[in-house]
């Protein structure tokens, strides 16, 4: 494995929220954003940690990223609601529009909220976990720009198009699905790229769409392949689910989808034709006890999650988890032991706070 | 392939709904159940079709299922409800939380609701795709008999538990995703097993929870691995989706949920120890202008739709497909064509037809 250097959440949390505020966040907001990347870190999702931060500050320098949004709601009812982030990070207008999904549900039992104007919203996982504090399911959709071919396709016309579903219970951990609609997420291409190892069958296919286990197929024109890996798998399966992703995302609040979702690296330019305004997201909210008694609920949660814990496995596996269980034990374990970042990413940290005069604090060894 | 013999969809329609009245349904629910099960027929799920009338039949001979339900909105708030079906159909129940959720829709924007103590609701498509007609988006969700053991599991806990979204379009036929979060639907299991073929890799797992292509192992104590087919191909995702399917069905209702639902087939009895009543449906309607223009969004559906068609394809792939698309042309051809039955679906009918005075017309040669 590549080496890492161990850093406290709060020296990442407080690097980051003093960057941001250099390029120009307000201080509330920035710390809000990198609570969601912080966040990440923690849950061992480190695609989507520290190591982005310095893609939204390219975007911002290409003009592609408001640091100092006008959030607005351009359109509502009492169950639902259109989000415009004014190009904001989407790790501010994430957290916004959700919001505002769980004071609808407050109101009337559910709250839907479709966001266009945003831009990357980090994981999925954090915007749908937002909901259970306040006895709440949370939901949680983006699009994302393009890497994944439907199934036949060789064009990459969807983006990884994440799903989170957070779900209350009462004695156990909260139930939390997140979840790309592909085979497997990016991050853990990166890491075989990184060991230099092949992706198994069905993550990747190449330019001409064939099936690929080269890691660094995206790299080199490929794409990725929605979950299922090929028809004979149910491939037209994760096809469908990320083009609803997209679809509640995107076509409904008038964001960009499929192709025209605008790249996140700043070095691609986005299309210059686009069929709608920056990238999108999609949030909901439901009362638990618009439908039953929160308790009552919260109880049987806790049964269906006892009872698949206990199931009896295959020979050779030790458990079955529970959607979440393997972040969660992540969360414990780098809260108190710290979160490994690798050298290279270290190293543009240091060099990007430099630049903007912020140091990168190391509270551990 | 087994003989078959054609049948128009009034041929069936009109010998379902008599049968139906003779075990007691009031008219108008036998003629909504009928149109259910010809509706499936005619898409080409035929395991979910006419091919299952004998199984409800016999579930209602058991004391099972109640040919006259008083359906009960038992809890509401603005946009949610809990409905109980009183055991009946779901055929009949579907229907009546569905026209819920899309009057709840006019109302506040969105609709949502959870359904206890039903049984088998047919496809899900159905209920799904009446919410386009109100230019809402239709979805439609429900748990069912244990047949999917989790990731690592070799115990049967989840049903094939079906999702199904449907989108309006303007000019463009419909997005209608219907899935079950298994890597295959049991319907093409048994496709395989009357051609004595075997399934692929990932389909199914033997009764000590190994991979098995006999097409057979379900029947020999196997089960069915959820969409991904191993956690390599991201089968954790297709356990996770089923399992948000089984809680928001009947945790969230408070029907049987996991390995408590209750058996489709009448000589497996249900579990002497319920944790709920019935099994479980979730419906949900959201109205298109709650979020954006009716017109302008469906237009960018269109847009969406012609983009991903006019995809460019994998060398030996003729086009990409919008979901849909395949039961669309199949509920075309068997329009005008009629629809196939396996003789042993046939000589079943037939006979449960002399049982109860009921003749199965023949239109076609």
């Amino acid at each position: 494995m590549a080496e890492v250097s161990l850093y406290s959440k709060e020296d990442l949390f407080r690097f980051t929220t003093q960057l941001l505020q250099k390029i120009g966040c307000p201080e509330s907001e920035a710390d809000q954003a990198a609570n969601v990347l912080v966040s990440a870190d923690l849950r061992g999702v480190d695609s989507h940690g520290v190591a982005r931060l310095s893609g939204y500050v390219r975007l911002h320098e290409k003009g592609r990223l408001n640091a100092r949004p006008q959030i607005k709601t351009v359109h509502e009812t009492p169950s639902t609601a259109v989000v415009d982030g004014d190009l904001g990070l989407g790790l501010v207008v994430g957290p916004h529009a959700m919001d505002l999904a769980i004071s609808k549900a407050k109101e009337v039992g559910s709250g839907w909220v479709s966001v266009k104007n945003s831009n990357h919203y980090g994981i999925a996982g954090y915007h749908a976990m937002k909901a259970l504090e306040h006895n709440c399911i949370g939901i949680s959709l983006t699009n994302a720009s393009p890497l994944v071919s439907p199934t036949f396709s060789k064009e990459r016309l969807l983006g990884t198009n994440p799903i989170s579903i957070a779900i209350p219970t009462k004695d156990q951990p909260p139930f939390v699905l997140d979840m790309a609609t592909t085979t497997a997420a990016n991050g853990k291409l990166e890491v075989l790229q990184r060991k230099r190892e092949d992706a198994p069958e069905g993550w990747l296919q190449d330019k001409e769409g064939n099936i690929t286990t080269d890691a660094k197929g995206l790299i080199n024109g490929g794409s990725m392949r929605p979950l299922g890996g090929d028809r004979e798998h149910g491939s037209h399966k994760g096809y469908a689910l990320g083009a609803v992703v997209d679809i509640l995302s995107a076509v409904l609040s008038g964001a960009n989808y499929g192709p025209w979702v605008p790249p996140f690296v700043a070095f691609i330019e986005p299309n210059p034709n686009p069929v709608g305004e920056g990238l999108g997201h999609f949030f909901g909210a439901m009362r638990i006890d618009a439908f039953r008694e929160a308790d009552e609920f919260k109880s049987h949660m806790d049964n269906w999650i006892e009872r698949f814990r206990a199931s009896e496995t295959v020979e050779g596996e030790e458990k079955v988890l529970i959607p979440g269980d393997p972040e969660r034990e992540m969360e414990e374990q780098r809260s108190k032991e710290g979160i490994p970042l690798l050298l290279p990413v270290v190293e543009e940290l240091v060099q990007m706070g430099e630049k903007f005069g912020v140091t990168l604090e190391k509270s551990l060894n």
